[in-house]
């Protein structure tokens, strides 16, 4: 089962603290910790794609390789993004301060952070935020690392799966620039399940690939991106590959879909279902060209079953098809048949926030489904008045 | 030389006409008819690569593979794409209709069309519109052709080069869906001069290459795009292949960049120029992945020198280049240098419509521009309340 918001707490050997440092203007909480404190310590992760990486993606790499982690240090209010030598030196710094006040290694801790590129971070003000989170640590510290990691994020993001004697816990914060090979988000997923580290690395990415990979907001791939699991074994409970597998992809698909629900300014979710293809990347390079389609995504803001802008989308791909064999469905009306007119795009109803377009290839036996937003005028406001 | 709009008549051989068939709501000019009269009949055509073709370009790929066309018919008012077997009979018959009007093969007409996908046009009205135009050919017709192919341009677009006692002249419509291997639009281009029917095609190929390709104002693939040649010889000069090429270059990069400044809701006109790359492919690819990053077009927007986010496009890419040797310039400003801080972004000033990005891969001796517009409120508004 997956828990409301308000039930998610972290699962056994782990504690965490959300703080003020004061690197938002909005005296908003802008720094978050999160500790394991065993009796495992593994931990997995996967990170941005993007070759232009922030300096805390470098740094965490390497942290991450050996498999072991000991703790998350996240803040919001600077990307230390495009920050040359010292931007790494200054990622490296803050998780020295971490291991000085924990008493553990830096070579253990991974940092993240968000907010907008190009600057350096104040590193007087994340040194005294590392301080006071270390401080404020406690069992009870899921919801507020959640809070101090939003950037535009309207609500916090956290999900929660309960196996029988062990959870998993999620926080993710991201609300745009949200693409695949991972939205810009920052996810921190905590498990007292006893697992090995190597099914720890395996599930994550299998996790994401199902979840986080299948959302595409803007198309707007981010420097930043970092999605960590840590694993504490505090239950005593042995769990399997396959188990843990599909425990942490239900929790990111539950936090993809938050993600999606508070993307900037947008209006609708959709579901972009595309069946009946070759492969199952086919199935995605489909859907992804039509949830990158600004005409079709301003159609969809404006109510409007545009369904030549989906076949124009799906024209772009290099997917097995025939153009004369796709169908279209909008919430259930077939708008578009053997490519050509289907039903009256008039019986389309987009009113609702949540849009259902289906695509049928013909051309086999695969089906994926991507989920994107409308292009709205407040993405635009949001994207072009507020710098990150 | 290129002159301006008031200035450009057909070359010598050709006639056109621009009539009112009753496509458009607005009761606006919507069929376009252009005539070669030869002595010469060479035509040469390139068309969307979108797999979801038009059925007038299913149609017109035919005419032009024995490079022999004798006329050109356009109607804005719908696209006849996605309209099945039905749209390409329709397409065939408007060619008949053409060429019983002229005493020509129905064989030797280029159908192109532009407006709403998934709508059968309203044949009685086109094929009376044909024989309007017919009727209204003259020598003095590029103006009138020019205006009624327009859908939501608020220009008509029109180019000439004057070569020494021969001409090109060329005719445009598109203001959305501007994408490489072809923007929305429709192109005529007409030459009285005495060419071969393979250098006429080498010299368009190699003219789209260097223009409309480098173009991309919403990265959105129509289903429709017609760019076709003729030439007539009746100036009884002779001209050879490369001042053939380097003339419709002219007309064909004059044309690209009128249907960038009148792009749907566009507020700046950006050119992405990527210098030191690699290759040309390499220094297009960054172009490019700069020209679709949604962020950054509503960055320039916003009149905010975001290079962060030209970075975050950059680093998609498989181009070559070290993430920290790229420079950044915005209007001459260095904002980012060696993949750092480089000068104070406020020194940046985007008030202008026209924008020059100038990315420094530092990786080779390549050089490529691509032209792309912001993305604001009013194309938000333009592509969800208007469809097309």
């Amino acid at each position: 089962m997956t828990g409301s918001p308000s039930t998610v707490r972290l699962p056994r050997g782990f504690r965490a603290a959300g703080v003020t440092a004061g690197l938002k203007a909005s005296g908003r909480p802008d720094l978050a910790l999160v500790v394991n404190d065993g009796p495992d310590h593994h931990g997995a992760a996967v990170f941005t794609t993007n070759r232009v990486e922030a300096a805390p993606v470098t740094w965490s790499r390497q942290v991450v390789a050996d498999r072991r982690v000991d703790a998350v240090v996240l803040n919001s209010g600077g990307a230390n993004a495009c920050t040359g030598p010292q931007g790494f030196l200054d990622a490296h710094r803050t998780a020295e301060h971490v291991a000085e006040s924990l008493g553990i290694s830096a070579g253990d801790v991974i940092v993240c952070s968000t907010g907008l590129i190009g600057e350096l971070l104040p590193m007087d003000i994340v040194l005294a935020g590392v301080t006071s989170a270390a401080a404020a640590l406690t069992p009870d510290g899921h919801e507020s690392a959640a809070v101090a990691i939003m950037t535009t994020d309207t609500v916090h993001k956290v999900a929660v799966h309960h196996g029988e004697g062990w959870s998993v816990s999620g926080m993710a914060k991201g609300a745009g620039m949200l693409a695949p090979a991972l939205a810009t988000m920052l996810v921190v997923l905590t498990t007292d399940a006893v697992v090995t580290a190597e099914d720890l690395d395996a599930a994550l990415r299998a996790a994401t690939a199902m979840s986080f990979d299948r959302i595409d907001s803007d198309a707007c791939m981010s420097t930043n991106d970092t999605v960590v699991a840590l694993a504490s074994g505090a239950s005593e409970v042995e769990v399997g590959r396959d188990e843990l597998t599909a425990a942490l992809t239900e929790v990111c698909a539950d936090l993809a879909r938050q993600l999606i629900a508070d993307a900037e300014g947008a209006a609708h979710d959709i579901a972009i279902e595309v069946r009946s293809a070759a492969s199952v990347d086919d199935a995605l390079e489909v859907a992804r060209a039509i949830a990158r389609n600004n005409l079709f995504k301003c159609a969809i803001f404006g109510n409007d079953p545009n369904w030549g802008r989906v076949l124009a989308a799906v024209g772009t791909t290099r997917a097995a098809f025939e153009p004369a064999a796709l169908d279209v469905s909008m919430n259930g009306v077939q708008v578009c048949r053997a490519g050509g007119v289907g039903q009256d795009r008039s019986l389309v109803d987009l009113s609702a926030r949540e849009v259902h377009l289906l695509v049928d290839l013909h051309a086999g036996d695969e089906t994926a489904t991507v989920w994107t937003n409308d292009l709205t005028h407040d993405y635009v406001h949001e994207n072009s008045a507020y710098s990150s």
